[in-house]
């Protein structure tokens, strides 16, 4: 795993949260995205190397309005950035971690993703991600 | 802020922690430190400019002990390195910020830290640190 690529956060008002976090970062949010097949309304802010991204859910089905209903607003998730996740995936199953996705699926910010099961590692949801233009 | 200097996990028991994140980052973490006036156990993981920090209470009133017995394992704040803290403090408390520490403190791995009230940040809890050696 090269660097973390991001960490997700639930929030239950992007508008209100871009506010906050641009007077935390001392900057604007660079993006705002629609992710249909999640539920979820995006923004991201850039920190160095790493990103913010807020997560708003579009409909009560989202699994972040189900997350902010279970444990209120905060941070849902760390994604790694990987070379090549398709082999990342095949590793991490042969030391024994369950993966939500087998396959990696397409999902925000131009990126292949897979998310790993978080009761095999001690309650933490974790991404694993691979830019779709190299 | 430069970039996310660590994430902080609470965990029950560091050493399968340890066994597990190694399996996952494919590498041994590279210290461990007890720091006494927070009551845990810490150990480190480098993940390219990023570092995960795994905690562990070393005694039933460490804050780690709390946010695990109301909130279970998983991700307890997010780490920001800054150049300066105390003009960081100064200029975050101008934008109507809240800080648990309004002066910095020394904590884990060489650093001066203080952190934000979650309250005020969408329920994340929010590090700042800086290097002490610089």
């Amino acid at each position: 795993m090269k660097k973390i690529e991001h960490i997700g956060i639930a929030v239950k008002d992007i508008e209100a949260s871009n506010d906050l976090f641009g007077k935390l970062f001392n900057q604007e949010h660079y993006k705002t995205e629609i992710v249909e097949s999640e539920g979820v309304m995006t923004s991201f802010f850039k920190v160095g190397p790493n990103k913010i991204e807020l997560l708003q859910a579009t409909n009560e089905e989202s699994p972040i309005a189900k997350f902010i209903e279970k444990k209120g607003e905060g941070i849902h998730h760390i994604a790694f950035a990987v070379e090549n996740i398709e082999a990342e995936i095949e590793r991490l199953q042969g030391e024994g971690f369950k993966l939500i996705h087998e396959q990696p699926k397409n999902g925000a910010d131009d990126k292949l993703i897979a998310f790993l099961h978080p009761k095999g590692t001690n309650g933490v949801l974790i991404e694993l991600c691979q830019d779709i233009d190299k």
